[in-house]
């Protein structure tokens, strides 16, 4: 297969697609996603005989337990698919919404109308739900899509990929629409991330050293974060038993997700009277800690077991695992400076009854999402009330934090006119 | 001067003084608003010496007299900066805004608040006037910015920077806010380009060659455009009155702006009937035509003089001078074929009475400004109400359009816990 010129031919039939895609209405795009969602459950042992042949050709390859847990299509994971397609049937259609409309003195009247970005390309791992997932977003936003899954999920997916096209067709929307690359070829990706005349943003969804890479090369814009480093921070007027809970959710609730906090900050004058009790909480999930001088005399009192000295590496690095440094601070201005130092600019909280300092911390920290008194775990597009997430984005151009169907959208003027020149 | 040092200084300056400016509120930045308007009708003697060096170095360079033009800081033009400050200040402060705050099942409450994006860098021709202009638009969006203007320039900016510095420490706020490159080497544009750790955005304002070439080596994300090919499509069914205003004035209200039609679209049922009346009004500007073959018949049978066939590169092709290509189309749907096909996605509009076509029209077309029986001379800042424009996006993430105070902003998640963690 001659890569360049397959995916210039994917990408012309994508930016095809995309002008029937953005005429489409809601009826229509609901229909196809329903159709989906039947297909698959009509389809179900077949997928699952198709994701076998990815599991055997993996098992062969030597493939670690986690990725080949990924990698399975359980029925829960069918389920959650199929489930995950009604829902975004049951979003509103972000697409036409006029805003703002109004006149001005020349006699025009001017607002806004949200309309599909286009092509969306998504480059992710190998998990097969992110297949259904991405394409039923980018469907109900109006966008077209190409689809480039991990290597190891190619037989389920080009399955999906089948059953995706047969309910875009059968609800009169063109196949091309959802586009799943037909190859392993790495070369698909290096050709997808620089082809702006036919994809108009990529959302690359995988391990940090896979984002850094395609940043590097791409000459499409991205919807993307690279980490989470999150902080929750403790100020002097916490209410301490909302701290307790929240700091222990923030860390244990899961360790692998980017929301989770890597770095707790304490308010000095609170932190002997915080960090003994949460330390218990840390042991019970035997949480190693690395503490700064005045953490770590508090720590070391209590015996805390998994105790060493942070090093200015901690601040900087996202743990990703029963791993926490801790840091105490003068007060809040000395939080800010910190977290808008050395956060990933993803989540961050701060736990206090000080409504002035609840105030400047919303405003003054640099993130995503900025919380007051509630764990950084909620930073998620359902969580939110987006219904539905195709990433999240650390980036302060167009969409920031949690990204649902308005971010896989723009908006344009629209000027209702009478016959009006500019004198 | 070694410029890589010196530019990492003015970026690491400006980091610092976006977190200040981003805390300020609006009676401060108000005031420094106000502030540098007085510094510069009290100093504008001084400010013409400036600039007179300027020109005469100009002069002595041999420079054209259209850039000569553009350099001069004529008292029109002094009066019009101060004039344009006045009218930042009174314009509503976007920063800190809170939308669409609403409770989840969790209990958190979930919405988003309107922030500065940080550094904003501003790469111009000689043109003083903007140092002023996009001064005041970072201000007051809460934004530092480092500024690049033509070395034509440089002491003309150089006397103006210092004013604006005035204004912001005489209201309390770093003079770094608002920093001008104190060099003409050209080596400082390469590093603004390319320092995405210390400028968010680059908002590029120049010719097409300039911008082109700083998309290519550009690594901090931009706003800009790159060329104004627009569009006005005359329907079968339009108001012919108002097509023939619309038509002239979108070609000869000016020329050298962006939002010029460069091809007029017109359906071929109605072109025998509007062709000849428009050709009396193009002639009258001495407007050179270039048709293609079913628009050359009915003007070449009007006798005229100005008249060429057109080519596939016409349809691809920014004028910028009294020249129009001309089409003819079977219907509605070829006109919008051609626009999504060869606009640059700036502005186009359509003449029409039939209510479907002008709401396809609205929605199809995939340009920044969609207009119907409007001038495409309206696709502007001001025109559309936005107060002040600091630049035009034909892009589609992040602002699209004529680019005001919210386009140097964005939106972070806020959330107002109460103890709430995930379960």
């Amino acid at each position: 297969m001659n890569i360049p010129s397959y995916m210039t031919e994917v990408g012309q039939r994508a930016r095809a697609a995309s002008r029937a895609m953005a005429r489409a209405d809601t009826a229509t795009k609901n229909k196809a996603l329903s159709l989906i969602a039947a297909a698959i459950t009509r389809d179900a042992d077949q997928l699952r005989a198709a994701n076998q042949k990815d599991l055997d050709a993996a098992r062969a390859n030597g493939l670690a337990s986690a990725l080949l847990d990924r990698l399975t299509l359980s029925d829960k994971a069918i389920a959650t698919m199929i489930e995950g397609l009604q829902q975004i049937v049951a979003l509103p259609d972000p697409i036409g919404e006029i805003s703002n409309m109004k006149f001005r003195p020349t006699g025009i009247q001017v607002g806004q109308m949200r309309v599909p970005l286009g092509v969306i390309g998504i480059i992710y791992e190998a998990r097969p739900n992110v297949t259904v997932d991405a394409a039923g977003l980018c469907i109900k936003s109006g966008n077209a899509t190409i689809l480039r899954g991990g290597s190891e999920a190619i037989h389920c997916n080009q399955a999906l990929a089948k059953l995706v096209q047969e309910g875009l067709t059968g609800a009169g929307l063109p196949a091309d629409a959802v586009q799943v690359i037909a190859t392993t070829d790495r070369a698909a990706v290096g050709a997808m991330i620089t082809m702006p005349d036919y994809i108009d943003v990529i959302v690359p969804r995988g391990g940090k050293g896979l984002i850094a890479r395609l940043i590097e090369e791409s000459t499409v814009p991205m919807i993307k974060h690279l980490d989470g480093i999150c902080h929750v921070y403790i100020d002097d007027q916490a209410d301490v038993e909302k701290a307790l809970k929240i700091a222990f959710n923030a860390k244990c609730h899961r360790y692998g997700t980017c929301n989770t906090m890597e770095t707790l900050l304490v308010a000095r004058a609170i932190a002997p009277q915080v960090l003994p009790e949460l330390s218990t909480l840390y042991l019970s999930q035997q949480v190693e800690l690395r503490a700064d001088e005045d953490a770590y005399k508090i720590l070391q009192a209590g015996a805390y077991p998994h105790l060493s000295s942070a090093t200015e590496e901690d601040w900087k690095t996202e743990y990703l695992a029963p791993i926490l440094s801790i840091k105490t601070v003068a007060d809040m201005d000395e939080a800010i400076t910190h977290i808008n130092t050395y956060s990933s600019h993803h989540t961050d909280s701060i736990v206090t009854e000080n409504y002035s300092r609840s105030m400047r911390f919303l405003r003054e920290v640099d993130s995503a999402s900025v919380m007051v008194n509630a764990s950084t775990r909620f930073a998620d597009g359902f969580e939110f009330g987006l219904g539905a997430e195709i990433g999240i984005s650390n980036d302060k151009l167009h969409a920031r934090g949690p990204v649902g169907l308005d971010g896989l959208t723009s908006l344009k003027y629209v000027v209702l006119g009478h016959g009006e020149i500019r004198e």
